[in-house]
C-alpha cells in the first residue's frame, strides 16, 4: 500500500491496516505531509469500520510516540496517573492525586481545559490564586521527585498527533468513536510514563458514555491497549447520572476538594477518590485495592492528605492559604437559593442539566475560545437520595449578576425529580475492569 | 441543522438531508466557506450511507447552478448531448457529434480530459492541428448556432463545485460512490442546456462499472434524475470488455473516427455511434430511435456526417484537409507489430491491459499533469471474434522510441485469448434505460 488514498480505500473496505501504515500515516499528518481532508475520510472510514484491537495498539502508540515523552524512567519509582472521561462536578483529580501522593505514590498529572457541559481539572487548578499549571517538562518531574506530585496543563511538546487529530475530529463529525476516544486517552497516558493507571469511565446523563455496556466496551479497549504495552490499567465505570459531590464551578469544586481532603467531603466523592486512589496505590505497590483503600483512609483522617495539596499549591506558586481559608479563593458577587416546591425524597439530579446551567453561569465554556468565570456555579444543598422540605434549599445558584441567576434558578428547579419515597441507596461505583492477564 | 458538522452528523447517521441544506452546502463549499476537511468527511459519509433519489437531485441541481450554466434557451431548438463515463478506445464523440449535426440536431459538446487507463475526448481533439478546444461560452454557442455543433474543453465557470468536489474525491478514496458519480456527471449535462441527453454507460473490465447491474444502477439514477429535472435522458449499457474500434491513442483514433464517419469504420464503433446518435435524434426529433438510425446511416454513406466534421475543425482553427488525408495527424516514429503466437481465434482483448499499454507508450496520463504524446498508442489488427494467424500481425504498437515499443509489445501479447473456437457474435450495446414516465 503506497500512500495515503489507498489506506483510506483499505479502511474503507474494512480490510485491517498494518501497524506499519499506521505508524507512517500518523508520523506524515504530525508533519504536515498528510492534509487534513485525507485524514478527514480517514477518520470517517474509521468511524464506520471501526479499529481492530491491532489497529488500535498501534494508533495509539504511533501518536504516544509523535512527539516529546516522558519515559518511565524519568519518573520516580512506582508513579501512578489517573484519566476521567469526563462529567459534571468532577473534581476528583484535587483529590486523589495530593491523596495518593501522601501514601508514597508519585503522581504527575497533566490534565485539559473543559468544554461544554464538563469541567476541566485546569480550570479548576486556575480557581487557585496565583496557581501556576504551564510548568515546562522538566520542572514538572523535578517537583515530582521533590514532593511527589505535580499538576499542570497539558503541553504542545506532548502527543502533538492526539491534539492534531482531537481538533480535527472535533470539526468533522468523528468524536464518538470508541478505538478513536480510547486511543486518544491512552496515548496521553503512554506519553506521560507512569507504568500504573486508572481510568475512571463515566456512564450516565452527564457523561460522554450514556450507557453501561458502551462504557464497558471502552474500558475494556484501553485496559487491553494499555495492558499490551506493559502497563498496569485498571478501570473503574462509575455513575455520572448525577453531579459528583455538591459543587459545580470552579473555585466551587475547589473548596468542596479541600473539604473531602479535610475529611468530610461528600460521601460519593470521598467513595470514588477512595477507589480511585486505591487502584493507583494498589499497582505501585503490588497490594490489593482492599489494603491500600485502608491506608488512603487513614491519610483523609490524619491530614496528611490536605498537607500534601497545601505542597503542591506551594510548589507551583498558589496561595497555600486557601486549604485552611477556602474564602480566599474567588466568590461570586449574588448567591440565590432555589427552594424546593414540594417536600419529598430527591430521586434524580440531572447532571447534564446542571452542567449546562452551569455552563451558561461562566462555570464552562460553550464554545473553545470563551473565557470562564471562575466564581461561578451550582452548590447543591441536598443530594440524591436526601429529604426535600418544601420551601427549603435545594441548591444555590452562584452567579455573576442577578439575571443570570434568575434565569440559572428557573432552570435548575427543573434539574431536580422529587418523589414520595426514598429512592433505593446507589453506589457511585458500578464496576470494576481489569486485565485478564495482568502484569505481575 | 445549524451547520457542517450537523449535517455530517445527520448523514452519518443515514438521516435523509434536505434540499436547502445540500444547497447551501454546496453554495458554501463553492465560496471556500466549508473546508475541504470537513467536506472530505461528508463525502466518506456519502460514501457508506449512500444518497436517496430527492438527495441526489438536489445535489445534482445545487452543484449545476453553482457557476455559469448554459440555458436551454441559449442553444438553437432541439440541442442534444451526450455522456460517455469512459472507456478504452472510446473516440465515440468524435463521431456522433459530427454525425447528428448533419442530422440537424445541434450539440455543445464540452469533454474532459483523459487519466489513468481511460482516454480523453479533450486529448483526442488536440490531436488534430491547430485545432482550438478552449473556446469562451459565447464563441462556442455562437459556432453552435451557426454551423451546428462545437467541441471544446470544460471551463472553470461551469460547475465549479463539481471541478471542486471531483478533485476532492480524487484524493480521499470517494470516487467509487454511484450516487456521486450520477450527480457529478448530470450536474455537468443540466449546466450545459441541452434539453435531450444520451448517456454511453460502460460496462467491463475497461470500465469504471465491472458489473452489469452496477452500471445499470447507475444509468437508472442518472436517467431519473435527469428527468426530474425536466430533461429526455436515455442510457445504453454497452460493451467495455474489449477496446472501442481497433484504435486505442488519441491521433490514432482522430483517424478511425474520421474513417467511420466516411462510412467504413470499425463495426462496434459504427454500431455504437448509430445507437447514441439515434437516441440523440429521436429525443430531439420526437421520432423513434428506429427511423432516427435509418437517416443516420444514410448521413454517413452520403458523406454529410464527414462534411460536418471538416466544418467544425475549420471552425475551431484546426487543419482540415486532415479528413481527406489523415496521415496529416502527427504520426509515431516507431510502428512495430505484435505477432500471434499460436493460430485460432480471438476470443477477448483485455481493455484494462490495452489502456494501461497505451497511457505507458504516452497516450494516457498517469498524473494529472503529465503531458501526453499525441502520437503513440495501439492499433488492433485483429478484433474480438477474428481469426488470429500464427505469425501474423495481431496489432501494431505506436511508440515514441523503440525501447518503450518493445515494453509495450510484450505486455500487449498477453492482452489477447486466443482460443480454438470462433467465440459467439456480440453486441456493442448492452441494454437501454429510459425513463419510466417520459416527459413528451
Amino acid at each position: 500500500m503506497a500512500g495515503m488514498v489507498d489506506w483510506i480505500l483499505a479502511k474503507r473496505s474494512g480490510q485491517e491496516l498494518p501497524a506499519d501504515v499506521i505508524r507512517q500515516m500518523i508520523a506524515e499528518y504530525t508533519r504536515g505531509d498528510i492534509p487534513d481532508y485525507q485524514m478527514a475520510a480517514m477518520l470517517m472510514a474509521m468511524w464506520f469500520r471501526g479499529l481492530t484491537e491491532a489497529e488500535t495498539v498501534a494508533l495509539t502508540e504511533a501518536m504516544a510516540r509523535s512527539g516529546s515523552v516522558i519515559r518511565p524512567e524519568d519518573l520516580p519509582p512506582g508513579a501512578a496517573d489517573k484519566h476521567s472521561t469526563g462529567g459534571v462536578g468532577d473534581k476528583t483529580t484535587l483529590v486523589v492525586v495530593p491523596l495518593v501522593a501522601a501514601a508514597g505514590v508519585p503522581v504527575a498529572k497533566l490534565s485539559g481545559r473543559g468544554l461544554g457541559h464538563t469541567g476541566g481539572t485546569l480550570d479548576k487548578l486556575a480557581a487557585i490564586p496565583g496557581f501556576r499549571t504551564d510548568l515546562p517538562l522538566p520542572r514538572l518531574l523535578a517537583q515530582v521527585h521533590h514532593i511527589g506530585a505535580a499538576m499542570a496543563g497539558q503541553t504542545a511538546e506532548l502527543v502533538p498527533a492526539d491534539q492534531k487529530l482531537y481538533a480535527l475530529r472535533d470539526v468533522t463529525g468523528t468524536v464518538d468513536s470508541m478505538p478513536l476516544v480510547a486511543a486518544s486517552i491512552m496515548s496521553k497516558k503512554l506519553a506521560l510514563g507512569a507504568m500504573n493507571i486508572v481510568l475512571d469511565v463515566k456512564v450516565g446523563r452527564g457523561a460522554f458514555m450514556p450507557d453501561l455496556a458502551a462504557a464497558r466496551a471502552l474500558a475494556e479497549t484501553m485496559v487491553a491497549i494499555g495492558t499490551r504495552l506493559g502497563r498496569r490499567v485498571t478501570a473503574l465505570l462509575t455513575d455520572m447520572d448525577h453531579p459528583l459531590g455538591r459543587a459545580v464551578g470552579n473555585a466551587l469544586e475547589v473548596k468542596e476538594a479541600i473539604a473531602a481532603l479535610a475529611g468530610h467531603g461528600p460521601a460519593d466523592l470521598v467513595d470514588l477518590a477512595l477507589g480511585l486512589g486505591s487502584e493507583m496505590v494498589a499497582a505501585s505497590r503490588g497490594i490489593s485495592p482492599q489494603e491500600a483503600r485502608g491506608h488512603l483512609t487513614q491519610l483523609l483522617r490524619s491530614g496528611a492528605a490536605l498537607a500534601k495539596l497545601e505542597a503542591i499549591i506551594a510548589a507551583q506558586g498558589g496561595d497555600p492559604r486557601v486549604v485552611e481559608n477556602p474564602d480566599l479563593l474567588p466568590q461570586a458577587p449574588v448567591v440565590e437559593p432555589v427552594t424546593a416546591p414540594d417536600s419529598g425524597w430527591v430521586a434524580g439530579i440531572d447532571a447534564l442539566a446542571v452542567g449546562r446551567i452551569a455552563m451558561d453561569l461562566g462555570a464552562g465554556r460553550k464554545h473553545k475560545e470563551d473565557v470562564i468565570d471562575l466564581r461561578t456555579g451550582v452548590q447543591l444543598a441536598v443530594h440524591v437520595g436526601q429529604e426535600a422540605v418544601a420551601g427549603r434549599p435545594l441548591a444555590w445558584v452562584h452567579a455573576a449578576n442577578p439575571d443570570a441567576a434568575a434565569k440559572a434558578s428557573a432552570r435548575l428547579r427543573q434539574a431536580f425529580t422529587i418523589a414520595g419515597e426514598q429512592p433505593p441507596p446507589r453506589s457511585i461505583i458500578l464496576d470494576r475492569v481489569a486485565a485478564d492477564d495482568p502484569t505481575p
